[in-house]
């Protein structure tokens, strides 16, 4: 496909300058670790990287709706590289927020500030399944047109894809908005597994043909994204999530691509989640990393996984916790030095410059 | 001590009263499972079941503010016995808030609708330590006296006491109110880990000295809420946390009441929270009960752990999951049947009264 055959007609990545991106960013720091291959150094990016804690962020956002900036091209590309330009992480990550293929597929939601996705009308019903159709890369013609204009600017620093995962897409349909319990959700569950089967498997399909666009467009890694997935036991994982959270990691498998798969609180989870299809697990800072190793099993790298509270004390105890992550992630057969979690918009943006600054400068071999 | 003795002039409870709410308790299908003996059942109470899901509840809280309930005895009696009457549970548990000893040694704080506890001053500071002086039964003297009418009331059914652990004092105290990353908290701990500890010590004291007023009053067992301390890692538990609660568990040991001990999303700190002191360890539904057996080990009874949510699912879902829980439980060596988290306001009591019932029915040997 040419960037002429672009049904949107907007600007979209030839074949030819997929191979460029691939062939740009193979030997990065960070697409070796996912590979578990050998390392310059300990590759580091951060969840939410690009977002409140960066001032230039809050000035390119100003009077401007979260969703709406998620579908300006141009806005996005800016503010996906923000970080990448202070902080010199080895990997960007796309700019969006995980209810946007949603919003792309009819769904009638918002973002309120300060309470997150708010859906008008809840999914609750077998009928109301019949909302959730199918997503084409016309319906995101922002996000092929983002990741052309970023891949050019990235070089060798690779982009990763984004999205959220089905039950944590589950949770807002049914709750109709953020929920500490998830009553509804779980209400739908237990008391009806078909339709919830049916459910998160629609989301299965939106979620990697979402990630499939990102992926043609340029992003040389996808991390999917389940939030609030550390809610469920282990067998109720098993039962009702894996299935589906596995569907959007083979639907991506084909392009060879790092899939990598977090969620908080999921440290009963991480041997299911890798089960799932991921090849790097993300860790919360609850679980050392050499303990999620264990539970993880060989075959995969492993992304985390400083408490990002820690960021919040001096710089020696941040230096002395970091060093406690990189001990614990020796043994590891590959490492992606993250967060526990995501940034947090009050967090100091010179102490992330220096966390990465400082990992750098421990590993390098 | 006589009635006649007490320094507040209010109603108390006799040794020789306190020696026959141990007679007419011990053998209470409750403390035989805290002690790992044979039941008749298993016995079956949960968190927050005195509390806003009862109507009685809504209907004498009405126009009085939370924190004035709790001093009120008559008021708190009667909220404890609601459940107790209505589901039939196999104990009580103290109706109280964490932030109550606080306020009782003089600390500025109220608790906001919808909000929870708000420290007018937090403590942030060495200095700021000298606002927490010790705690002594004349502070509470609603809480013996409550006690007083409480046990006279339950008979053979045991009543827990109920005090907030260090670690989420101190996130309350440091934060100023509720907090979801424990940010300033967790500053102090990495960046000033001897005021920290410090800190922790005093509140110590203070919830042990609140404990044994409730022991002394006729309590017969207690209950040490961590709420939050599943935020942390288990290095750093052991090293800020475990010190602190050991020493309220080491102050009560003397009474032989069994002590529970329970915190949310704490599945690596099972293990940690068993060796502070707790004779029982309370497990939220991220971890099977067998799975917590073997990191508790030995010597121990576990309480837990049916997800709350379960409860708004159809009866025949609940039956399944609890069945689940049961099966779980089968091997250990002492089992309380609870919720995994506590009631939510919400939730159908009717389906909580169902529960217990059918947790009696299925063990009753």
């Amino acid at each position: 496909m040419s960037a002429n055959d672009s049904p949107s007609g907007q600007q979209t990545t030839t074949s030819a300058s997929l191979d460029a991106v691939r062939h740009a960013t193979h030997d990065s720091a960070f697409l070796k670790a996912c590979r578990r291959e050998p390392v310059p150094h300990t590759p580091v990016w951060f969840m939410r990287q690009a977002g409140r804690s960066l001032p230039e962020y809050l000035k390119v956002r100003e009077g401007i709706a979260m969703l709406d900036s998620c579908m300006m091209p141009e806005l996005v590309a800016e503010i996906t590289l923000q970080p990448v330009r202070r902080h010199k992480v080895d990997a960007a990550i796309y700019f969006s927020d995980i209810v946007v293929p949603l919003k792309a597929i009819g769904i009638d939601l918002d973002i309120k500030p300060g309470v997150g996705p708010v859906i008008a009308e809840p999914i609750r019903t077998r009928a109301d399944l019949a909302r959730l159709r199918d997503l084409t890369p016309e319906d995101v013609p922002y996000v092929t047109e983002a990741i052309g204009m970023l891949t050019a600017e990235l070089g060798s620093t690779p982009l990763i894809g984004f999205a959220g995962a089905p039950f944590t897409l589950a949770s807002y349909l049914v709750e109709g908005g953020p929920s500490r319990n998830h009553e509804r959700t779980k209400a739908m569950m237990y008391g009806d597994p078909q339709l919830w089967a049916d459910l998160v498997d629609r989301l299965a399909e939106i979620t990697g043909a979402f990630l499939k666009v990102q992926i043609e467009a340029g992003a040389s890694a996808v991390q999917l994204f389940d939030s609030w997935v550390g809610a469920l036991a282990p067998a109720d994982y098993r039962s009702a999530v894996l299935p589906a959270s596995a569907k959007v990691f083979d639907a991506v498998a084909p392009y060879g691509v790092p899939r990598i798969h977090f969620g908080v609180g999921t440290g009963e989870l991480l041997g299911l989640m890798g089960e799932a299809g991921a090849d790097v697990v993300g860790v919360d800072w609850r679980v050392p990393l050499d303990e999620a190793a264990r539970r993880v099993g060989p075959g995969k790298a492993l992304q985390g996984n400083l408490d990002p509270a820690v960021l919040y004390a001096p710089a020696p105890a941040v230096e002395r916790k970091t060093r406690e992550v990189l001990d614990a992630a020796a043994g590891l057969e590959g490492h992606v030095f993250n967060l526990g979690h995501g940034v947090m918009p009050t967090m100091d943006p010179d102490a992330l410059t220096r966390l990465v600054s400082y990992v750098h400068e421990q590993t390098a071999r």
